[in-house]
């Protein structure tokens, strides 16, 4: 599966009216950016004819106003924020993906990964199918049209093509005349929609995409739940709901979301918090001062130090000009990397007895070298606290940790790992903590701690067979 | 049809050994650029392992250095030159398309137009298939797939896909270890072969791409003939050969080809030259000077002057930073781009009785700027010849003339389009004289003078109904 | 002046021996990039032969491997990163600036602005000067010029030319042999040095640059110091030191510098953290929870926190990939770019009462959509605190606030301004804070806050008149 | 001067109303592209505002509908083509520069080159100068700006610097109210104008820009003539005209201006035709056929057709994608780019004993491998002939044949270099022949050939000390 990995972001929009809608597609995936950083896309509709642009780069980047202008007008439209490792990527991988089938066209934006998108594939090839991308929203598309021969509908031939799909799928889909919006059976990956007070809906991957366009919430989407949006009043098919205990991506909480999202009625921030608070408990510590890892442990820390009663400081400062570390691809020297992303505050280090709050702890290294940047600029003491348990198995639904090789808690014991990061002491949360995060909502996929997938793994047989390289355009 | 015509030219080189090939190619699309303009592409095979690059732009704005280099080395390799018009070009269409299926990856090369695409595109949707391109070589890429699945190999596939297409196709293939050439059994394309001193095989549109990499020429393909690329000789299949009564287009000969490639063992050169003394045997004239209109026109204009006796001289000066009338698209203001392509020199012209030779009138707009500006320079008399019968009909097979409407033969007698064009006389070549250009070689398609199409005509039932924009990266 | 104004960032290398400086030149001006975001540049110098890359973008955008590495290597490079508004920017006004003169090469990179380049200018041109740009760098580059020919050093002419130059800069400057870096007498704008393990010197105009390079601070330059690198130490130039009182801005502790830096002497971050106490002092608030507008206002709002005892809490969510309201040109609505840019995390703000801290207000806009923003999430009480003393008058050393007609200090009382936004109490910093911030350090410029400057206050008459548009390359 | 050289192109536009200019300087830039085709540039002057543009890159390709919009509208405008060696190129040297003195803008558009410049650069330098470029329109701006400051007018100005530049000079400069056209008095470089319909006046380094305005030709100027735009009509000052015998580059005529263009009275046509002419009186052969190296040396293979009485016949196909060879920089493999750019025509040229025209020879390469394709193509005897003297000294008025080392003439005699090329005899024009070219116009530039210099030579002292490197922004 490898390089066929991504994390994104999908947005959907659904107008009673002609309008120009490019301005909350752009608004929308904005807010939609910590998704995916790699490439980015809009396809607009207008009574039936399909407009499309995506490019490598930022929304910011890509999405002109020339650019944004000659999209045009219409009634719907679908947008998409795209994450891919190395070689994977590029224009070729870029989303929505656009396809012409026997009822015209269908635009598809996808979040999340198929674990039998290898059996998929190949028995699509084996009955002459041909792919031009190697990323499964192009399988889903391919399953969704075989369905459509023989159904009635755009909704029906999607509800038949889930009983083929196995793994993580948010999708919003747009035919000739219809918005869709689905989650998988499990719910691993979000989706919620909301409406704005123009009458138009929108469909997106966390609801700060809503706050962005001016939308009100109105709720997430049940897992398997197909909504479909064709009329005033969107409907909704939820035929596959129920099938599976849900499985919402812990991850999600703890890293990948935005802090101001709320997502199947928890607030990411107060999980996180709560995450602080939780971690203290287990992990007591002596210090002076509490400091989290930019940005996303900055709340975890906020509460540690609300639970201890230790000082909360900004003592990491981060250049907010570099990518996230987790995210960019291409890293020839993490080291270096390393240094420029983060500076200690002196003033708010030296001499101190350190909590250091990060989320998770993947590879080590970057941890490691902010350590050693710690201990250069004076720090006495840190005691490093995880704000997850142990991160031991890999993830098969959307994210790009899809090996145990690199994950150091394969590896080695807590107290190898203190030891490795030369830190004075480490805790990390317990795997029963992930469901108090968020205020008693259970139902997670906890699986890259415990190893206990909700679904059958992929085989490793398909692996990087589709790979072909396509350079860029500007190489 | 429409926005789905082009004119193309084709190149592949098979080499024993794994070598750098992309001088050699980049050199063959170089010297095909004349047969497309809009885009190119190149794709490299080492041991099945494909790289592609493929833009909008000439192949030497396209390929730098550096985006040569990142195609690496290979043991075969496909390129492809691509014109096509408004509407329906950018990436999105380029040329060669690779696609995977149940055997590996494919690159497909095109030249030509398939007249039943629209039938084949609808029975594939029908049985499930989605498209990703508007352009009929996605088509041929999926008949040949569906015949891969029972085929014992990708020549067999190919044979058997070949009773599916109807239409014009002079193709390059790469399977993960073959190079394929075919020419459509009707020959309307040529594509001829030949080798190199380091042993490797090279096919090309017209033999002027051989000259480039210093190959020497072996032959024209066989219309209907597959050759085969996979050991040290190349194989022919010739089960198609002879089926049809070959139809090559004559116009590769009027217009498309260039003067120093021969095709089907005749030179262009040659064959303009013997137009121009036609011409003068149908429409002599009383004239001080023979002018052809640059570039195509000029060695007509020298076979006239010869003939006649009337000195020849270089009276237009054509801005060489100008692309063809005929092949540029999105022209806004096509006057002022005549008069900015084509200058008078005065000293040729002015108090000049001229014998004005084209090489044809398409919607005679051009033709009329250029004699108004030969009258504002002084000309006195203005005779025009035209190398090649009135053009009254469309043409189905890979040019960009779709619709007899914008056709000025089509409309108005030769009496009535001297007159519009403000000309003294008017003289075409007749029909009949199409095989004598060629000095006897028979077996032409004159469909666009005469009507008589050697295939089926499509049905416009399909017409752009594929249609769909992709907004190219740089708006 | 207007379009004139400019904050930058400058970086020096000087090494002992030639070598690859673009990594530290880069990592550089990466850490000093908050401090001008239109465009950077780098030149290298290679015993005496110039070599020169700036362009318009950040430093990472600008910067790919290959243009690092055509730079090439050398013995001392300088860099810059600027800030300029709309009009005056493009690649035309970016800096280093690189000129011939009578003993060679010159390169200059300037973070300040001249009160006098318009009487300085106007006396060049009297005297047949040529200008290229409309930046206040070339008439510096054209006063140093003039002394150095008289002079018999590069360090002399720069000594002579600080006679006539009156206002804010810190410069780096570059001969062919030599580095040189100068802090104008009044000490307008930071400018420290330190040295690296292998024994090259690092100029820089913030010390989280020296951090960056893995440099150890040294010092900051004292106000009209001139540091000479040519050999193996550097050597201080100090005449014109001491001819004024120091004049440092406090808005370099405020909002410019980074708050790992240490200006001075002092701690960006700790008079930030005592800015939000003192603040809490001159003006308590009950509330539930304090929060701070992301990201120069997060360390006053913990001082702020820790003085009260309130809560601290991330209350606002900031999307990290739009640039700063403060410095982003060419907005054309600034309401939906705050939404865009700032979002409530609803679960900390709803029901609650909150002190809200920013660093500052201009114009009062930004606050009163930040304000709406809150009182749409929930909050039940807004107490507006700012960690500065009301903005009131233009600045004239190297900002953009050249106009006190947009400062909403200067046209309405706190009563009126708290009033405008919305809030339920609004209080600032008191003018004679400013010195207890930096903990006793004295010498600030505080003319924004007083209107008293420390320098003549520039003419209007030239304002403007050296404009003349040149459309960047990228239109 | 290495790499100072250059060949260029100017143009201007003075129109009585403000007018959307840029349609004509488009198109008269495009009529001029083949004097320059490395970078090009226009200015458009708005009621004293200056909006400029340029860029590297032909015209059609840097100037998009969207960049022609961006300069809008105005009363006059200069435009500019560039053709720089490698080195000296890029964005840095493009024109037309845009200064800024005393006296506000001053734009400048320079075809030719001064032969004092080094000179006059030391001299501004010793004042106190500083340069931005490295080529010598800057030093011309700074000694009519050293000028202005005493002179009443602009044309004043110039008229007294016309004083002190020495070598060849076609200017058009432009100050905030005047467009002044002027040529140096030995009339090295051409410069015409003429009237448009609406009354505007056009200025143009050659008759066919005007003729791509639609200008009526009025007349060249005289060497020495400065003509002024600054009202209804044109007025001239003719204090520097018979200042020195006119020293037409005679290269105007044998290659560099479009054979449309009429240049002091005589067709550049009708001049090649007559240099074909009397190559034949000169140098008769027995042969059948007669070819000319395209483009330049058609007219003259012509002429030596008609002469001869031996038949014409285009039997070199030369590649319209491939730039000059002569213009071309960064040839890293002549051989091969010869072998893309000419393709012998093998039925024009097998088994035939040839005469071959070209223009000129400058180092022999390419001429001997042109030899070498005629003989692989059949060729039975060559008889090459040359339409111009020797080319044995180098210019130093505005090519970039700066050096003797590189020119075959200077060092083998015409029986060594016919040896060299591989042909059966080869004939030069007489340096006598020139002005019979020209029908008796008399006053020609030929040092090239006799080394009889009408100005003093540049010595090399400055030789390339000016250059720095600045990489251009797409490396």
């Amino acid at each position: 599966m490898g390089k066929l990995k991504e994390e994104c972001g999908v947005f959907g929009i659904y107008a009673a009216e002609n309008a120009d809608l490019t301005p909350a597609v752009y608004a929308g995936l904005f807010a939609l950016q910590h998704r995916g950083q790699e490439s980015c896309g809009i396809v607009v509709n207008d009574d039936g004819v399909f407009t499309a642009d995506k490019d490598v780069g930022l929304v910011g980047e890509v999405f002109t106003e020339s650019r944004l202008a000659a999209l045009g007008r219409g009634n719907m439209a679908v947008g998409h924020v795209r994450y891919g490792t190395t070689g994977s990527g590029g224009v070729r991988n870029a989303q929505p993906i656009v396809v012409d089938h026997i009822k015209g066209h269908m635009a598809l934006a996808h979040n999340g990964n198929l674990v039998n998108s290898a059996e998929l594939r190949s028995e699509l090839e084996l009955a002459g199918s041909i792919f031009h991308t190697t990323s499964d929203t192009e399988v889903i598309a391919y399953i969704i049209t075989k369905e459509r021969i023989t159904s009635p509908s755009i909704e029906e031939a999607l509800a038949s093509a889930m009983n083929r799909l196995d793994g993580a799928y948010s999708l919003v889909l747009m035919s000739p005349s219809k918005l869709l919006a689905v989650r998988d059976p499990h719910g691993f990956r979000p989706l919620c929609y909301g409406r704005r007070q123009d009458g138009s809906y929108v469909v997106a991957s966390e609801s700060c995409a809503l706050d962005a366009v001016g939308a009100d919430f109105i709720r997430d989407l049940e897992p398997g739940e197909i909504l479909i949006f064709d009329g005033e009043e969107p409907r909704s098919d939820r035929r596959h709901c129920g099938r599976f205990r849900q499985s919402l991506c812990v991850f999600e909480f703890i890293y990948f979301a935005r802090p101001d999202s709320v997502i199947n009625g928890c607030s990411v921030h107060s999980a996180r918090i709560r995450a602080g608070e939780l971690l203290y408990k287990r992990h007591p510590a002596e210090a002076d001062v509490v400091i989290g890892v930019p940005d996303s442990a900055i709340d975890a820390a906020i509460g540690y130090a609300r639970a201890s009663g230790i000082p909360y400081d900004a003592g990491l400062s981060k250049n907010r000009y570099v990518g996230r570390t987790f995210i960019v691809p291409g890293q020839s020297s993490r080291e270096d990397k390393v240094r420029i992303k983060f500076n200690p505050v002196s003033s708010a280090v030296c001499g101190k007895r350190i909590v250091l709050v990060d989320d998770t702890i993947v590879r080590g290294t970057t941890s490691e070298r902010i350590v050693k940047l710690l201990r250069d600029a004076g720090a006495r003491e840190i005691h490093m606290r995880i704000a997850a348990p142990p991160f031991r198995h890999p993830c098969y639904y959307g994210t790009d940790i899809d090996s145990a090789e690199n994950l150091i808690a394969n590896h080695f014991t807590v107290e190898q790992i203190r030891d490795k990061l030369g830190v004075d002491s480490l805790g990390y949360l317990e795997q029963s903590d992930a469901e108090e995060l968020c205020g008693g909502l259970t139902g997670f996929c906890s699986a890259c701690f415990s190893g206990r997938y909700p679904t059958q793994v992929p085989s490793n047989a398909g692996k990087n067979r589709f790979e072909y390289r396509i350079s860029d355009r500007r190489a």
